[in-house]
């Protein structure tokens, strides 16, 4: 049995009504979410795109671009839900194989140098 | 009391601590998380490019393609998440706020063309 | 000698005069306009991802989104090139050499399926 | 008469014979040109995304790393300059006409705080 990391259930229904109720289903192919998804993380980086990794670090507690922020997350987050769904995709076991995939990939203690 | 529409607590921690484990925190700023997730869609988006909207909804079937379908999903959830997390973001209140948000933009009954 | 496929050095001059006049280049590492180049190229993807692809070859005919087009192309055109001067790269080269690695990697001729 | 800041005629043409050569254009529809230039921005952004903004300065110093961004960058002025071509758009008028909206918008000797 899988390992449960995320449930994303009731998000993945609330989507699928809220398309359907629009008529939106037709537009919702997974190339085009794909695209929707795209333009979705341009505007989230175009927040980030002048700031220095420090100044990204607060970003979130300014209340100018706080709310931004987090509906540019949220954006994201509701494509890519979108998306998965649309292609029967069980995002859960998608996550939990990649992070076994990538514990492999990059074995823990292995030495790190620190950045300069 | 905000509604639950995800609940990814427990990605979200196994992601810190494998992170912390390999000395990744000094390079996951919100900042280069954000050009990280843009890879990943980059990598997503490469899946669909040449294939038509129809070709398109059965990526997943496909066994050539449904491993790395699932895959690039699956980048692209781990590093939103990651940012999300690095900012002291609540992504369930960010979703839900943002879906009542467009359900006031789009109200639901508007007539909406069929597609040509 | 390097073949020449493209003379962008007007250009090229022009945005660096442009970036001074405004005290820009502070913002301008690499790092950055790499991510405005993101940004731009999200906006640019936004006004085909609800196309057909029939749609979106006649988008440019369309006064309503003719100027919208040919300004989300020119922003990318603008940071490309930008980023290129800022990193040094000469990209006539660049595109003379890759142009030349493409056409090993893609020999004419190789029977190409006709797309259902 | 438009002011010429670039010329990129022959990379057009080069461009089109070389997608007639291989059956490439049912292919090369806007949309599809555009989801193209999205993926190898994504590449491109991933060289950079670890780094920090001094890094990212010396990139192409780099013999490890200058030839992948030379190509990377080649490949995103490729798929711009052939998503123009497939739009009929005079990319050259685009960037005369955008540099001149924003010379309006930011206007030079604006003071413009230097960065913390």
């Amino acid at each position: 049995m899988t390992e449960r990391l995320i449930d994303i259930a009731a998000l993945e229904s609330a989507l699928e009504v809220f398309a359907q109720e629009r008529n939106w289903e037709q537009y919702h192919s997974p190339k085009n979410l794909a695209m929707a998804l795209t333009g979705e993380v341009g505007e989230l980086v175009e927040i980030f795109q002048w700031l220095t990794e420090d100044q990204s670090r607060t970003v979130a507690d300014d209340p100018r671009t706080a709310r931004a922020v987090r509906d540019e997350l949220a954006d994201v987050l509701l494509y890519l839900v979108r998306l998965s769904s649309s292609l029967g995709v069980d995002l859960n076991e998608a996550v939990v194989s990649k992070i076994a995939a990538n514990a492999k990939k990059y074995p823990a203690g292995d030495s790190i140098p620190k950045r300069k």
